[in-house]
C-alpha cells in the first residue's frame, strides 16, 4: 500500500484523490496540502487524510512515502524540487514547470540524486487506442514509420483561450506523445496561420496547421482546431513503408437512422480520456511501490518546454524554427 | 444496331425507352405499343418510333428484332408467348406472368421452340455489389456458404400495399437474386409475423422475418421491413465456412458533424439500383445481338413464381411450407 | 472493505480471487474453499485467505459476509442454498443451477428468505458495448424494439462440444443478456439445422440457426457457429421502429495494407469481455455493501434454464417450443 | 451525333477510340491520326475511320466536328491552335501543353477566337466521389470550407519516375480537382521532403509533403507516397467550420476472415477512375454537340502549369514559393 501525499486540492487535485481512494489499488492518501485551507479540509473529507497548508511540510513528513502534484503550474517546480531532495517518488501534472529553464533544472536536480523519481502527467500514453498503435508500430510489420497525420479538434473553447494556448493547452499533448510513439527526437516547428472560422472569437486563430519535423526525417502534422463544432475528435494515422496504422476512436453503437449509419464522435476531452487517467496513475502508483518510474520522465517534461517555445515563436514568425533540447543524456535512456 | 419494340409505355416503359434510346448503344427503338394509343404516341415522341396499340401487331413488324416487355404484369404473358412464337427475343419486366402456372406455359413454350429466347428483369443481379459478392463467392476463398442474413427496407410504403404485397413487391428481389448468389435452390418457406412496428397502417403486418431453407442445406433469412422510416436499406450477410462476405453499401461522403461520423443510406431504390437498370438492359442487348440469354430466364421466373406462392401460403399457416418446383430442365442449366 | 470467501478454486475461481484481491476495490478474500486441499492452499496464497476444504463451513464461518461460487456447475446450488440460509450475498458462476428444477428450489429458498441474496454471473450485462445499446434502447429514441439478428461465432472449440453445448454453453449468454436488453420474456424456441461446416467434427451440428419469440411479439435470431475460424464475432443489431441500434465491435487500430483496409476482430472470448468481469464483480461487491443485488437474479439464471431446455428441446424436435416458465414473482420486478 | 477526330493512337488514344464508339452514346469517330501510320490504322480498326498521319489534315477535314487530341504531351498545343483556328471543338488530354507559357498561349487563342472550344482532360472533377463532395460543400450545410488534407499513394512507380514527376504525373490531379473543389485560387507552394522508404530507387525522393495556401486562406496537404505497397489510395478531407466531409472510396464487399474486417483497397488508378473517363468524355460530347464546354477549360490547364511549376521550384528550394497566375479573365468565370 503505496502512501501518497497530494499537493493541490483544485478540481484536478479532487479528482485524482477520488481517483487514488475510490478506484485504484495499492494506494492510499495520508496526506492533502493547498495554501487556501478549507480546500484542503474539503479534498481530506473525500479520503481521511491529514491536511497541510504548506506544500513543504507534506513533502516533509514521513508518513508520506510517495506526491502527486495538482497545484498551478507556476507551483510545480518548488515542489516537485523538494521531492527530489526527499529522495521520494514524484507525479507531477502538466506542465513540469512553466518555462523550459525551470523544467532543466529540475532535470538536473534529478540526475544529481542518481535516481528516477519525477513523473509528468502526459495521460495520452496510457490511452487504449495509442497503445495499440505503439505495439503495432514497434513490431515493424509495415516497415518504419515515416509520416504521422493528426487532428485535434474541439467543439469549442472559453473566450479566454488564446492563440498561444493552441500550443500550450492542446498541441502539448501530441509535443510529448508523438515522439513517443515514433521514438524519435523533433527538429523543428512550423505553424501554418489558416482562414479562421466564424465560430472563433476575434483575437483566436483557429484553425491552424502545425508541423513538426523530426531527427529521423519524418513529417508530423497536427490540424489544431479548437472550435470545431462537431465533437473532441482526435485523429492519428501514422504511414509506415508498407501500410499506415490509425488511432481507433473509442467503440460506440453503430446507430441507423434518418438516411445515415453513424457512431458517436465524444464531445468531451473528460469522456475520450477518462480511463487513461486511471491507467496512468494505478500504473506510476505500482512502479513506485517498486522503485521505478515508467512513464514520462523529467526530461519529456522539458522536451515538451522546449518543443512548445519553438511552436509559439513559429506561430509569430511563420517561420520553420528549430527545436534545440541538446543531447538526451544517458540517464534517461 | 439491334432493333427494338417496345409494349407497354407506362412509366416504367418511358423509363425503358429513354434508357435505350439515350444511354444504351448499339440498340434502337424501332416501334412502341400501348393500348392507349396517347399513351404509345406520346412515347414514341422520346424516340421517333413506329407507334401500334395492339402488342402482337408490334411483335409481328418484320423491323422488330426484339422485345421488350413493360405492360402491366397480367399482359407479360401474351406477348412474351407471342415473341416465342415469333422467334424474337423478349426482355419481360417481372413478373414474367403473374401465377406459376402462366410461367410454366412459357418455359415449355420456349423449351418447345429449342431457342432461349426470354429474359425476366430481376435487375438485382446487375447491381455492382451483388456482382462483387458473387464474384468472392464464386472464388470458394472462404470455404463453401452455408448461412445468408439479409434485409430489405423501405422507408415507407403506400396505404395500398399488403401483407401479400411483402412477398410479391418485396422479397420477390431476395427470391430471385439468393438462388443465383448461392447457385442453390429453394426447399422450403417460413414467415414470422412479428410485433407491427406503430408507423404501419392496421390492415399490414411489418415487419416479417422470412426464411428459406434450400436444398443444399443453407438458412437465408430476410427481414422485410417496410415503414422502417431511415432508409432504402438493403444488406445481404452470406456467411461462409472460413469468413463472412457483406453486400456494400453505395459509397456516400464520410460526414464528421454534430458528434457522429456518418454517411448516407439511399431513401429510394431507384436511386439505390439506378445503374443496375442501364447494365441489365445493355446486357441484354449486347447478348440479344449474339443470340443468347445471358440473365434471369423463363424459369428463373417460374421459380420466383412457385416460391413467392409459397411464401404467401407460408405467411397464413405460419407453418414450414415446400417449395415444389420440380427438377430444372436441362435446357435452362 | 467486503470480506468475501470463494467456494471453488479452479481456473475461474483463481482468476475471481485474483480480481478481488489486485484489481478490485472495497473486497478482500478472507477464505477460500475446494474440496482439493492443495488447490485451496495454492489459491489461498495469492489472497492470504484461510483455507477450507467443505464449502459448508465456509459460509458458516463469521467472518465471511459475502460468498463468490466458483465451483463445477453441479455444486453451485448447494453453497447458494447455504448462503441463503446463512442469510449471506453470494455471487454464483453460471449456470445458477444445473436444472430448471433446481434453480426454481433456489428461487423459492430466496423468497422465503425474504431478502434479495443471489446474483449470477452473466457478464455479458455489465460489457461496455451492451451497456450503449441498452441506454439507446430505453431512451426509446428510435421508438419500439421490433427485432434482434444476433450473431455468436467462436473461432473453434474443443473436440468434446456437443451439438446441446451450442445451447448450455454458448446460445445461454444471448439467453440471459437478450431479455434484460429488450425488456421482454421469451414464448418459444426454434431451432433450425444448417448445413454443417467442413470445419466441425462429425457429431457437431455447426452452425445453428435459433430463433426466440417474445411474449411481445419480437423475433430475435441468433447464428451460432462454433468453429466459423475468423474470431470470436459477436453482433446484436436491435431494430427499432424508426431506427437500427447496433452492438460496437471492441476498438482497434485501423490498418491499411496489402490492398485492404481493416480492424481486428477478437479471437479468444476472454479478451473481448475481460472487462466486464471486473465491472460485474465490482458492482456485484459495490451492491452488497449496500445491502442489495443490482445484477442477474436467481430468477434470471431460473429464466436462463428453462429456456435452454426449450431450446435443446427445439433442436430434436425441429419445432417451435413454448419456453414456459410462469409468471415473474413481484419478488423480482 | 457528334462526328470526333482522334489525333494520337497510342494507348491512351486507343483507349478513348474504344470509349468513344463502344460506350457512349451520340458520338462517332470518323478520323484517327498518327504519325506512325500503322497505328493510325490499327485504331481506325477498332471503329471504322478514316486515316491521317498528320493532325493539321484531320482537324482541317469537314466531316470533323469536334477533336480530341491523345497525342504525346509535346504535340498538344500545335494540334490544340489548329482547331482554335478551325472554330472546332477540342478535348486534349492533360497536360494542356508542356510550359505555362504554351498554356498562355493558348488561352489567349482561345479568347481572341471568342468561342469557348478547349476542354482539358482532368477525369478527377468526373469521379462520382468528388462530385457527392462537391454537392455538399456547396451547400454550405457545414460552413466555409477551412482545410484539406490528401493523400495521393500509388503502390509502386516505374524506375523512370522521378522527384519532379511527382509534382507532373501525380500532384497534377490534386492540383486541377481542388481549386475547383473548393472554388479558391492557389497562393502558394511549399513541399516538405521527408525521410525516404526503403521501397523508392535512390534518386527518387518518396514521400513528399506538400502544401497549397490559397488567396482564400485554405491550406491544402497533400501526401505524394508513390511507393506505399498496399495501394492506389486517393483521400481528400475537407474540413469546414461545423463538419468535415470525405471523399468516399470506392464501395467493396465487407469480409470478415483471419481476425479481421477488411474492405478492399484499389491498387491500380485506371479502375479507380475508369467510370471518371466515361462520365467525361460523354459530358464533353454532349456540351460539344449544344456548343460549350462545361468541363476543365484552357485556363484550367495554364493555371496547373503555372502550379506545377511553383512546386517543383518549391521542391528544390525548401522555400514557400508562390503560385502567380494573374487575374481569371473574364472570358472564363
Amino acid at each position: 500500500m503505496l502512501k501518497v501525499g497530494v499537493v493541490g486540492c483544485g478540481m484536478i487535485g479532487q479528482e485524482h484523490i477520488k481517483r487514488l481512494s475510490k478506484k485504484l489499488q495499492g494506494v492510499q492518501v495520508v496526506a492533502v496540502s493547498d495554501v487556501f485551507e478549507e480546500g484542503a479540509r474539503k479534498a481530506a473529507g473525500i479520503c481521511g487524510a491529514k491536511v497541510y497548508t504548506d506544500g513543504a511540510d507534506l513533502v516533509a513528513d514521513p508518513d508520506v512515502e510517495a506526491v502527486v502534484v495538482t497545484s498551478p503550474g507556476f507551483a510545480h517546480k518548488e515542489t516537485v524540487l523538494q521531492a527530489i531532495a526527499a529522495g521520494k517518488r514524484v507525479f507531477s501534472e502538466k506542465p513540469l514547470a512553466t518555462t523550459a529553464a525551470d523544467c532543466k533544472e529540475i532535470v538536473e536536480a534529478e540526475m544529481a540524486s542518481g535516481k528516477h523519481l519525477v513523473q509528468v502527467g502526459f495521460n495520452r500514453r496510457y490511452d487504449k487506442g495509442y497503445h495499440q498503435l505503439k505495439e503495432v508500430l514497434m513490431s515493424k510489420k509495415y516497415g518504419e514509420p515515416l509520416m504521422a497525420h493528426c487532428t485535434h479538434r474541439n467543439p469549442v473553447v472559453a473566450d479566454t483561450y488564446s492563440t498561444e494556448m493552441a500550443v500550450h493547452d492542446t498541441l502539448i499533448h501530441e509535443i510529448d506523445v508523438m515522439h513517443w510513439l515514433i521514438d524519435d527526437e523533433y527538429e523543428s516547428a512550423q505553424v501554418i496561420m489558416n482562414k479562421r472560422t466564424k465560430n472563433a472569437l476575434p483575437h483566436l486563430a483557429d484553425p491552424q496547421f502545425m508541423i513538426f519535423r523530426t531527427k529521423g526525417g519524418m513529417t508530423i502534422d497536427v490540424e489544431v482546431f479548437v472550435n470545431c463544432k462537431f465533437g473532441y475528435d482526435i485523429n492519428c494515422e501514422v504511414v509506415c513503408e508498407e501500410g499506415t496504422v490509425k488511432l481507433a476512436a473509442p467503440a460506440t453503437p453503430i446507430i441507423k437512422s434518418d438516411a445515415s449509419v453513424a457512431t458517436g464522435i465524444e464531445t468531451s476531452w473528460i469522456n475520450r480520456f477518462i480511463e487513461s487517467y486511471d491507467t496512468e496513475l494505478q500504473d506510476w502508483v505500482n512502479a513506485a511501490a517498486e522503485g521505478i518510474i515508467n512513464g514520462p520522465t523529467a526530461w519529456d517534461g522539458y522536451v515538451a518546454a522546449v518543443t512548445a517555445d519553438a511552436f509559439v515563436k513559429a506561430q509569430k514568425s511563420g517561420q520553420v524554427e528549430p527545436i534545440v533540447t541538446g543531447e538526451k543524456p544517458e540517464f534517461y535512456r
